[in-house]
């Protein structure tokens, strides 16, 4: 999360864990290198590789550590994990990755079912996972954020309380975290709660939130990016090709798509640092990976506008 | 245009003229009569019903006068309709249609290719068309709107400039349009641009700037939609299942999706007055008169959030 000099939003590549966690099969180790390494050399500065769940409960992340190990030897890369609870951040921290999300759902019902804790008890875990990171040797001290996971509604719950929100958000900047991130984890939200949400939290905990994880269920995705950006979010997290559909969505794309999201942001004149014709290969290492995985986004389908910028100047 | 009481956004459909336009066979007339008629019941207040085209340039169109003639029967409809020329106008002068667009474009290029006149030629027809319509008899006059169609980019001229959309946005006003419409003829916009661009343009002409007619090609359409409305804009163009999509862009939806629009404002406590079920059922009537033409929608795929009210206070 510090290597965002000489850049307006950092754009945060999730595909190849909230990706791949959705996906039908799992991809294979080289092919995910493939696609970090072209992510990288397209200008992207941070990239979640996996999570370091039981690999009984999420097939395909049993090459966690090799991939976190890969990426820690590409340049300029903020290599960042997911881990559900205290045992898979010690995964996280064997493998020496530089940040490490913990999902704490703001629906009770959701947590349950996600990582089997209540909100209350996840807190705790964070506090935990917080502790034993400041007590790590050698100077390794990972960025830890907690991925407000329901944030904007729940499937199972409906509508989530903004104080709930509010309140998870301060107690774990309390127990330790570096970072807050809302998560629109069934892509409810709409552009003006987001704003709203945004804002409210940055009240609470100031520079420890910074961005959004958005999903693009019901089609306001792009438009929410907007809103988070209009709000002062910097940080945005996307998926290639919106990998990560929902289960109860087919056809509804997962995450928001990283190319058309970087195609947004830099219309708009703000800087990622992102080459898009680079960008738009890594959808041909995918496509070869997993050629039943179906891939959206609208800048691929329907090319750039006449006369876009496809490469940034040099920056950063 | 006068029919919002009550409502907070105008939401006009566009699908039986954008859409049935670049629709790969002619709909139906009954099929016509269907649709209008159930996007009345679920409460759409403005439908664009038709273009009075030459059949042998625009076929599909033919039945023009007979579907104004059915809208004109329903309650609460401002029946809309498109004119390239003077001479459309008068036919759609002899409907006693409401309200009549006329597609002044920015791009000189994109003008010639649509309407075979240069923009400031089109300018002069809008004014001749304005004079017949001071002119008419028995009290009838019509609500005239310029389109200002590639105000945010041309696929032949690539940028745009904001000084001549202004300028003929004012020009029109002289002409005696009482609209001038901003238009994403081809999907270009962003929403940074679509703010700033329809700020400048009230403040060039007021009252008389009200709308945005957007879009989905690169995916912005609903951000530009939302970036519209915190601009100030109260009336929204769209499309059923995104019906329009663009012959040179396969897979991408043109104009944005009614379903996806409504959903966004009703979720952030904008009031449309639209019924969400009762807008669906439209989906049906479509997908049986033109069956392989591609509806999008990503309300209609994953299903409305778990408590969201799907039909609003009886109002207006």
């Amino acid at each position: 999360m510090s290597n965002t000099n000489a850049i307006d939003i950092l754009v945060c590549e999730v595909g190849l864990r909230d990706g791949l966690q959705n996906a039908g099969s799992a991809m294979p180790t080289p092919a995910k290198k493939a696609w970090i390494s072209q992510a990288v050399k397209a200008g992207l500065r941070e990239i979640e590789v996996c999570s370091f769940v039981p690999p009984k409960l999420v097939p395909g992340m049993e090459d966690a550590g090799e991939v976190v190990a890969y990426s820690l030897g590409l340049p300029n890369l903020e290599v960042a994990v997911l881990a559900p609870n205290l045992r898979g951040a010690e995964d996280a921290f064997r493998s020496r990755a530089h940040k490490i999300t913990l999902p704490v759902s703001i629906s009770d019902s959701h947590s349950r079912a996600n990582v089997r804790k209540t909100r209350a008890e996840m807190i705790d875990e964070v506090r935990r996972v917080c502790e034993l990171r400041d007590q790590l040797p050698d100077g390794y001290r990972p960025y830890i954020e907690a991925g407000l996971a329901t944030a904007f509604g729940c499937t199972i719950e409906g509508r989530v309380s903004e104080i709930d929100v509010l309140a998870t958000a301060v107690a774990c900047v309390e127990a330790g975290c570096d970072e807050v991130g809302l998560s629109d984890t069934c892509g409810y939200a709409n552009p003006a709660q987001v704003k709203a949400l945004f804002k409210s939290t940055k009240a609470e905990v100031g520079d420890a939130s910074k961005g959004v994880h958005l999903h693009n269920t019901l089609g306001l995705g792009l438009a929410n990016a907007f809103a988070a950006i209009e709000a002062g979010a910097t940080v945005l997290d996307s998926s290639l090709g919106g990998l990560g559909g929902c289960p109860f969505a087919p056809g509804a794309s997962g995450n928001i798509v990283t190319e058309d999201l970087v195609y947004m942001l830099e219309a708009q004149g703000l800087k990622t640092g992102i080459d898009m014709d680079a960008l738009l290969q890594c959808r041909d290492i995918v496509r070869s990976a997993l050629p039943d995985e179906p891939l959206y986004g609208h800048v691929a389908e329907a090319g750039l506008p006449k006369g876009f910028r496809a490469k940034p100047e040099r920056i950063g």
